[in-house]
């Protein structure tokens, strides 16, 4: 069977966990205490070399890391990816989005605060993070302005990639009350078939 | 015909402009100023409103942002990326590795040296990006001792996306003296046909 290693409460470890759900995929969790540097040890860097989670392991044991490249995979030939062409592009497009503009600031505001505690001490850095987070959250909005999805009119992977951090975006401080489309978008995620939300 | 809005000197710019190269695609290549603000202007604005390069726009006006989105579009059906399976997911792995653990590092440093000559400066911040940069070179190493290229036996995208911040790292001060597997496959890339480093 396959095996996801992650840890609860992480949006990246979230994704293929939901994907695998709306999939009818049956896999085993492993927890893995990343905030506690399970990742960085010895047994788990055997498995994944860059030392962070989601990894999964296909029955046959190989190993596959990156939360977005587990997504592709297991949604290839389903509803969840369009075929190749452009709209897979768009999808495409959105997942590299939220791994370059969206997850380093909104994760990690999070992360920052609601994991580390530290709202005061790394007030700079977490201003600083914040002007990209909302620029990002931004775009989204942009772009849910005119589709009922990220890439177009049908729910995808990158609804899944995008949703994992924005709809705990709160638990960084971040306030999506200027944000209307996002907050419709998220609910419409949340009425799909088998979509289970983190928390 | 298809136009490719970049920077000269970018890496993402340079990848979606090698494949094509590589691939036989003719194309237009409109140079954007994004060290000036050109991206973040209206007018940039109104074509990709994250405001980066590159963008591609089709033959038929539609646009694609993203570097890795559009090396995913453009080498589908191609040898440049594995068809559908678990090769393709490790082609993927390593371009989502490249924008979220290697490009933010390695590429950003060589901005800020390279481009807006920081190197005294803003030391402190560059020794922690540093730190993070010879992090990511040290999983490519580890996987590059194993087989000919990132994702297996054969060149794919996956070196496309690695490469182009990886063969200008010494303008970021990164010294790849100690990573003789990197440096043994930058010369394996070179020698595709086809292949026009970015310098």
């Amino acid at each position: 069977m396959i095996r996801l290693y992650g840890m609860t409460g992480s949006g990246n470890c979230w994704k293929p966990a939901v994907a695998m759900k709306m999939l009818g995929i049956a896999f085993d969790w492993t927890e893995i205490d990343s905030v506690g540097g399970e990742t960085r040890r010895a047994p788990f860097l055997a498995l994944n070399p860059n030392g962070r989670v989601p990894l999964l392991q296909l029955a046959d044991g190989r190993l596959l890391a990156e939360s977005n490249a587990m997504l592709c995979y297991l949604a290839e030939g389903t509803p969840l990816l369009p075929p190749p062409g452009y709209e897979r592009a768009k999808v495409l497009e959105w997942m590299f989005f939220e791994q370059y503009s969206h997850e380093p600031y909104v994760a990690t505001v999070r992360f920052w605060i609601h994991y580390l505690g530290k709202r005061e001490e790394w007030r700079d850095k977490i201003a600083e993070a914040r002007v990209k987070g909302y620029a990002a959250l931004a775009v989204m909005e942009t772009a849910l302005g005119k589709t009922a999805f990220l890439a177009g009119e049908t729910f995808s992977i990158a609804d899944i990639a995008l949703y994992a951090y924005t709809h705990v975006a709160d638990q960084g401080d971040f306030d999506l009350t200027p944000y209307p489309a996002i907050r419709s978008w998220l609910a419409r995620c949340e009425a799909q078939p088998g979509f289970e939300a983190m928390r």
